[in-house]
């Protein structure tokens, strides 16, 4: 038992030596990276989507898009306007980690981009323990999966500095209570910064756009 | 590199073992052993809720309700009726494993008890590695997830027997294709038994309970 233990801190220490490279990296870059986080079908591909969509002429973005298997996410982005998309399939793996995007990372042109997102494996539970290099994680939650997910899965949100409540043009069609899911979110993590939105219905976005932008203005403005 | 795999082979091969002796022991008293395994918030929760309700009295139902943290869930089947909930709070595991199963089984009274539904951890990746001695795992997603979820997390829909696609009241209100996401499970896995429910507003659910109706027959009729 105690062997296992051993391996294990030696991987997450190899991982996070990783990480830390690519946040220099992309830090000497002054590229926002988010690294975004949920269940699987919460809506992470929806909202770069619509991020791609509206700031693509305005910002600079990279994404790069993990899953087990397919490059659906990534052919989705690429249609929907991303120029600079690159899939990691992981071939099994539950989560992205930092080797996998130094990896990607290196085939990709970062000249000039102002943010990277990071799409990692819809999984609540595993991406949480590894650190990808990036500023923060984003974790979105839709209205259909339960008020209670923060405190089911208390990591993911405790480690993530923004929450993402989609699908809230389906409030009221289940038992979903979103003031009660925000007390869940902010008993396990009191500095959440929380948007309410529906990428399908295009509300509460504009929030959301305003947002990164300031990310942006704000690491530009670093000497 | 090499270490790593070993020790990880060393640790699925006691799982294996400890799976096989459960499978033993639930066959030799005729208990049908379900791993409802699914995202979290797709239903699985709510799936056994309603059975407790509708086949409390028709059958002896004992469940095993696993989570990272809290027994949100154990407490939610307690109060539909189950009179044999054991939860198990992994603590950050992202999947259940067979000692977790052994240790609950311990502890549990199984005399007379016709269905055991063992309630995993929401993860649509890590789960479907562990064996848990079930008869069969039961995979779950609902109609807000994303169609395309069974090409994109394979190795659950192969490696499970019986397909839920829930929240079917919710069908038209996003771009979910029930008939894509049928053909997408059946791609992975052409021999899925499906069934198309809605918890909430209990349809589609005869069927289901039909099916665990036979699953008991068979068992005890088994010599």
């Amino acid at each position: 038992m105690s062997k296992k233990i051993t391996v294990e801190k030696k991987v997450l220490s190899e991982n996070d030596r990783l990480a830390a490279d690519i946040r220099k990296k992309l830090e000497k870059q002054k590229i926002v990276t988010l690294n975004l986080v949920s269940s699987p079908g919460s809506g992470k591909t929806s909202l770069l989507e619509r991020t791609l969509k509206e700031l693509g002429n305005k910002f600079n973005m990279a994404l790069i898009a993990g899953d087990v298997q397919t490059e659906n996410d990534a052919d989705r982005l690429k249609r929907a306007g991303g120029k600079n998309v690159r899939p990691v399939i992981t071939g099994g793996a539950c989560h992205l980690d930092a080797r996998m995007v130094t990896r990607a990372l290196d085939e990709m042109n970062l000249k000039g981009v102002d943010i990277l997102f990071i799409e990692n494996v819809g999984n609540l539970v595993c991406p949480s323990s590894y650190d990808l290099g990036e500023d923060m994680k984003v974790v979105l939650m839709s209205t259909t999966e339960g008020d209670d997910k923060p405190l089911k899965y208390p990591s993911m949100f405790r480690r993530s500095s923004v929450l993402i409540i989609n699908k809230i043009d389906l409030l009221g069609l289940s038992n979903f209570d979103i003031k009660q899911a925000e007390k869940n979110a902010r008993t396990i993590n009191a500095d959440l910064k929380v948007f309410e939105i529906s990428c399908l219905k295009e509300t509460g976005l504009e929030a959301w756009y305003d947002w990164l932008g300031n990310q942006v203005t704000s690491k530009k403005g670093k000497k």
